[in-house]
């Protein structure tokens, strides 16, 4: 039997997933995941490890699928824990290895090479045939997993582009052939546009927009994206060197990514475009473009600090054209408005979804797309994964109007397992996984849930501390001291502190007459319960209340 | 001179401006504003009162333009500190009224009922003529106001809708003239949809995808929307009519909103139709729609509830249909989609905007809109308002490319003024504005900035509290205590604990030997930064610390 758990979670992001046998396991991505608004003081979250720790003996090795961040971020994180086999595209790898920079103390990887339709083996159990596909980053990779129990098709991220700007157009003859004699079980496959109707355009189409923004631009141009999609700057580059521009690259993750593609031949740089800030001086804005990260409205990336006129070289000046090129994340765009009305204040003139709709064309297969592949493969049974709940139904809900069998398309929550003996499917145990909190990214700081959780409450209302303090195990009301932060206004609530201070020393008093003081847990609970009261009926609002004792 | 000032600062929410000449003062809206994500705690904002209150024995009235929360809202909380004099349509006046029955001590507002194309005068200075525009709610309106230093036209949010469900048209024949016999110097114009290509859709549109959603619809039909959408209600009702079911109207808002559509024969109610939730029993599923707040996915309301199981009285059945007939708000889709994913693992079929488009259509017009209403008031001046500045500008180059003068169209910030004098516009004297947060909408606690300020650091990175107890003016070193809340998991972090006490103690011992203990206030800022930086150094972290004396 070939057990398939989702280690990650159903979401967009922090994708992993362990295919597991009786003897042997292979993961499939390790990545992260970004916080929700909630999650306050989290800089990202990554998959829970402890399935993986637990069965570290049986696992044979990770296969990253792609170069981006929820997909092979996490690495890094797992590495502290365990020695790894990675087995990934040299360009991956080298994505990797800018990442484990920021890192100390973690095993070295040990990598083997991939290359699409060359087939490999991982363990005894694994034999893999991986195949091309387009993606919003070069050499995605789809797979066929051959094991004992059946043969699974492992479709990660991905759309069908027939003139892709860098990669080759996936090869689909080859991968219905290889479906038709592996004849797979199951398919997991991506289903976040399974919300989009139609099929998703080529990247090829946002040339001649780009070519029209940098056309009429009177000044400098900036193009925004993310620091990943290596074709849109390339596209950059293409679009600037027909117009005799110069081009910087600026932003720390975008400028780790062009060196490895420019190291790997995948990117084509027009002889003498590329040029470095400390260059820039040589030309006149119409002569220049930029392209930087911070299409999301990211905090401290490039393009943000240019909006706030921060950047420490770099700076707008008031006739610049400003296009974004990059998906809007949902949530994010209050985010992204700030940097745009920051950028129109500054003069520039700003070009973002809205107004113009061709700058940006998704990573990510649309309904058409999905089918497409859906029957190429024509497997038994569907996994939807890489979306949210309502895309897993969404895409079910497409193949079930085609005449797939509702019953054969899974949709599995976080944890959840199928397993998989020949050429029937079905669900199997649930593994319990946590999201794990990271604080600081470089830094080993998980925040635990409860931790959280008081961080929830100190944001919603603030804190009440009150210092109970006792000598020779009596409590001394008389001495009482209450501090707040984030709660009230002090200087214009003398009263209100006043009365809570009072609310504290009555309860203390009322406590002691009845001879109960003795035991302070008992009293913690009793003073924060009445002043918790208090406050409520007061003023309607309920602070973080926390009591603590002093020994005199 | 006439001035115009924008008190309620650039946005899209918490309109208010003050129209004031020399001996008089006319304040034009007074609405709400929703809190961003990293407003904690706070549950809504209104504009600044201050200016008012300074110029309050000027002030003629109030003049509200249409039912809409972010234009009349904020009115109580002006009541509660002047009496009012309050211009607005009768069902206007009603919903203010409901709004009214939740706070305490106010003025009660003295109402004067306006109808369009009817004209009026507020005190001796203003005298307004009201038309008809066509909005998400009934009963718009927009305004000439004639001053003695020239006529300014005030177009608050608008569509043009030749087709509407409940509202006549709006009669452009009739705006027309009145432009050319008052020919208005400036007019003030909603310029959110300037962003949007094209007309903005009817209305009527959306009646037949209503119709073929509950068409097909094999349970319960629940139909998602803004409390004040009454044409949305009608529409929901038309079509529960033809297809033999019956309404039930679900929600503390929109029903005291159904109400008052009731009372004023706004609403056309086929007999039979709507019935209370207590009769529901006696229909089937198939034969019952409701219609309820929450499609932004609002915490607490009826749609989240019932999304959670947790509504005391209804209860979705696995085969319900979910209609969401709103625009999304930016910012607010993570919040919808976990409502769609918690309703979609109930069984329900959900149908929201990516699936199916035309459930929705905006209340403002699109750039045809837009240009229709400058190209029939052809003012010399321009005033873009009801959006952000993208949508300022957007505005701004729509009109400039139609021979508009760009120099004559106004950008104009947070409490920035207009000064007309005749036909001569240009910017006056800014006045600072504040944004003030409400914590508790029917009570009357604001949030003080730097309330706010902490909160945001609580939240970040938590709190560590410090005690340092003196006895006799004596520093106690020995009586230490620490406490923290939101910052690390106290009982895995012992060590980290003890580090810390350890710190502040030899910090003390410290500052003991160089005798600059008995300045209190000294040694607080000295702990704080030492342990700041202990901190930051041992874990790379940085919450809020607070140093407290407590006299043994």
């Amino acid at each position: 039997m070939l057990k398939i758990i989702n280690l990650g979670g159903v979401s967009v992001q922090k994708n992993m997933f362990l295919y597991e046998t009786e003897n042997e396991a292979l993961l499939v991505d390790c990545g992260i995941g970004f916080p929700e608004v909630e999650d306050y003081g989290v800089d990202l979250i990554i998959p829970d490890f402890r399935y993986v720790l637990k069965i570290k003996d049986k696992l044979k090795g990770l296969l990253l699928t792609h170069a981006h961040e929820d997909h092979y971020s996490a690495t890094p994180y797992l590495l502290r824990e365990i020695p790894l086999n990675i087995y990934a595209h040299p360009m991956v790898q080298d994505f990797l290895l800018n990442k484990l920079k920021d890192f100390k103390n973690v095993n070295t990887p040990k990598f083997t090479s991939i290359e699409p339709h060359t087939s490999f083996k991982i363990g005894n159990d694994f034999e893999l045939t991986p195949y091309r596909v387009n993606h919003s980053v070069p050499n995605t990779l789809g797979f066929f997993i051959k094991t004992p129990s059946g043969t699974v098709v492992h479709q990660t991220d991905f759309k069908f582009d027939w003139t892709p700007i860098m990669d080759k157009p996936a090869n689909i003859r080859k991968i219905a052939s290889l479906a038709e004699s592996l004849n797979p079980t199951l398919m997991l496959s991506d289903s976040l546009g399974a919300t989009h109707f139609g099929y998703t355009r080529s990247e090829k189409y946002i040339e001649d927009s780009f070519d029209a923004v940098i056309k009429d631009a009177p000044g400098l141009v900036v193009i925004t994206t993310m620091s990943s999609n290596i074709s849109r700057i390339q596209q950059a580059l293409n679009s600037a060197k027909s117009h005799n521009r110069k081009v910087v690259v600026s932003g720390y993750s975008i400028e780790n990514n062009l060196e490895v593609v420019i190291k790997h031949k995948i990117i084509n740089i027009p002889e003498g475009t590329l040029i470095s800030e400390k260059e820039m001086g040589n030309y006149k804005d119409n002569e220049l473009m930029l392209v930087v990260p911070g299409n999301y409205g990211q905090v401290g990336s490039t393009l943000d600090k240019l909006s706030k006129g921060e950047h420490r070289r770099l700076k707008l000046t008031p006739n610049s054209t400003v296009a974004f090129s990059g998906d809007p994340i949902p949530g994010m765009e209050p985010q992204v408005d700030k940097v745009i009305d920051r950028l129109t204040l500054l003069g520039a003139h700003v070009v973002y979804s809205e107004l113009q709709q061709d700058l940006h064309v998704s990573g990510h297969g649309s309904r058409g797309d999905l089918t497409l592949m859906a029957q190429l493969i024509r497997p038994k049974y569907f996994w939807p994964i890489g979306g949210g709940i309502k895309h897993m139904r969404a895409y079910k809900d497409m193949l079930s109007s085609q005449g797939f069998e509702g019953d054969n398309i899974f949709e599995l929550l976080d944890g959840e397992t199928l397993e998989i003996t020949g050429d029937f499917v079905k669900k199997g145990q649930k593994v319990e996984i946590e999201e794990i909190f990271i604080d600081n990214s470089n830094q080993k700081n998980s925040v635990e849930s409860i931790v959280l959780k008081d961080r929830k409450a100190l944001a919603d209302n603030g804190v009440v501390f009150v210092v109970v303090p006792t000598s020779n195990g009596e409590v001394r009301a008389d001495k009482v001291e209450i501090y707040t932060r984030g709660f009230i206004y002090v200087k214009e609530n003398q009263a209100l502190l006043n009365g809570m201070k009072k609310n504290v020393q009555d309860t203390l008093e009322r406590e002691k007459e009845s001879g109960t003081t003795k035991d302070f847990s008992l009293v913690k609970r009793v003073v924060e319960k009445a002043l918790s009261k208090h406050l409520y009926k007061r003023i309607g609002e309920a602070p973080m209340i926390v009591v603590e004792g002093l020994n005199l």
